[in-house]
């Protein structure tokens, strides 16, 4: 499998592929600080709730390493705060952040001063390889799941956005459940929805399954349900930025569209997230904030204006899918059909 | 309101607005055969059922005046038959080019062969004068429609591509309800999607109704259901292609996922076109071919390659919303809720 630097520690620095020049030009940039790495996250160099999570865990770690080569801070958590606070405002829906960030906070108590900066690299090391192999389980059950209820036959899929390699710390989410698919089934068929306004199914999806070799075909947003109608998907499966308690998934806008007509088509609906998404303190999908970005990514692409002059925009970029409409819930801790609190709960008891 | 020269006559040719090149240039290209203005309807100088249907009646006009310049012809029906065979072709959706040719071939039986050119024109002109008058007219109906429905309030409309003046010889199908919608209620407000992959709704939509000074929120495709679920849509109104005897109705791609979204949000999905759009020799939506284009229209944008080298492409033009999801047809003889073919049927016989 095609393994891309996505968020990682190197020499010193939290490099990362920059995602907003893919897929023309693969470049890496390197960052020295919290309040560069939470820029990054804002501009979407790099995007995806795990692998900001991944990219705001390193954040944390490169910020000790500069401060405490200014001299040990007093208090880490007061020396740390600014950072913490730029990296949790860079995003507002995606829960792994916040998740990452407390994770790095809560280490830090009781810890001594001076080893700081080392257990804060660590623990952000843990949570990217957590990450990769929760997306490996998650693959393997996603796809053992999709067998067992349909049988083995070739096998067409529909995906929105990137829940992929890019997204995470390596092997996606969805994109998981479709390589480890592509081990169980006589024959997979992708079809990536391209992703407006930021294009992530034209531009990274359909980039980073045509270098694992798996057959990939376009479709604008709009065409999905034609796509349902016409030539019939098997299943279709989606991340998520964040889950609520009840099962509610917020994902990129036009997420919930694909789950109404997956409804009214019978055809099963499978949001692929690891624990860290799901916000067992956000009650349901209502509670989840919905981030609006600028105008200009839906009136203009590359710097050349396509829209009207003077019109209006709204421009969401996320959306939330009712729990009733998700067939099936696939975690690293098992999947859950008809996914609701209760089951959501026994998620987590699982864990333990 | 603002008017444009969708498809006219002028100085002995057939001109049009170039509507590739909107909303950032106003430019007019002039045609002088059948076969120039065929290719302007295959490259979409023109698009839109019924003005696809003007410019057809021009071309055959204007082929006329071409071959007597070169000499009365001994048969009008054979030397007409290549330009009219060509405009055909052009595109195999919209039924009003079939319709337009039909209206053309069938003027030219029993005329006297010298005043074939005139009359062709004149059949033409009165085919581009009746699509005006019955979009007033569907405007003023489906307006009605609307306020007896729901009564005097603010209204938000959502509409797909372009089914306005600019796809019409003038007012529109759809942009005529808003546009007669304007004068009925106390404040009308429009989201119009961008409609991918030819942007029609940010290029075209947007373009004509903000110079009607209506005010205008731009959303990409997939955003709709969320529009619906967060802000609330008090109507669908789109055009169509090609409707099928039963009320079946191809339009835009896109278009039949927002009628299942509305069809979840109980919100009323009306369907406006002329008669002329209406095709009683196709019994259901299963037989209207849906042209596919190219796969440049989908990997690049505004002329630079997005999508990532090597991907397949499915770009199917448009896409069939089945008579069940449609609350009204919106028609210049009267609307029918719940179409179905004895309604649709009824429809032609009050024309007589």
């Amino acid at each position: 499998m095609a393994v891309f630097d996505v968020a990682v520690w190197r020499a010193g620095k939290v490099r990362m592929l920059d995602q907003r020049a893919l897929p023309l030009q693969e470049i890496y940039l390197e960052y020295g600080s919290a309040q560069e790495v939470a820029e990054a996250i804002r501009a979407m160099v790099v995007r995806g709730a795990p692998a900001i999570g991944c990219a705001a865990a390193f954040g944390v770690a490169v910020e000790a390493f500069r401060l405490a080569a200014q001299g040990m801070p007093a208090s880490w958590e007061e020396a740390l705060a600014p950072g913490m606070a730029a990296l949790r405002e860079s995003r507002p829906t995606a829960v792994n952040l916040v998740w990452a960030l407390q994770r790095m906070s809560r280490l830090l108590q009781g810890l001594e001063a001076d080893r700081v900066p080392e257990r804060l690299l660590c623990e952000a090391e843990a949570i990217r390889q957590e990450d990769i192999e929760s997306c490996r389980e998650m693959g393997r059950l996603g796809a053992d799941y999709l067998l067992v209820r349909g049988g083995q036959r070739p096998l067409t899929l529909l995906t929105h956005c990137n829940a992929g390699a890019l997204a995470t710390a390596g092997y996606g989410t969805a994109l998981g459940v479709i390589r480890a698919a592509v081990d169980r089934f006589t024959q997979v068929r992708v079809y990536a929805s391209e992703t407006r306004p930021y294009l992530q199914g034209a531009r990274l999806t359909a980039w980073e399954l045509l270098r694992d070799g798996i057959e990939t075909t376009l479709i604008t947003d709009g065409m999905a349900g034609h796509l349902m109608q016409s030539r019939g998907v098997d299943a279709v499966v989606v991340g998520a930025d964040r889950v609520a308690a009840n099962g509610d998934a917020a994902n990129k806008i036009g997420t919930y569209s694909l789950s109404v007509l997956a409804a009214r088509h019978g055809i099963p609906f499978l949001v692929v997230c690891p624990l860290s998404t799901i916000d067992l303190a956000t009650p349901t999908g209502a509670g989840i904030p919905i981030e609006e970005r600028a105008a200009e990514e839906v009136t203009h692409y590359a710097g050349q204006r396509t829209a009207a002059m003077g019109v209006q925009v709204f421009n969401p970029a996320f959306d939330v899918t009712p729990a009733e409409l998700i067939t099936a819930l696939v975690t690293e801790e098992g999947v859950v059909e008809g996914p609701d609190a209760a089951k959501i709960a026994g998620l987590f008891a699982r864990r333990g």
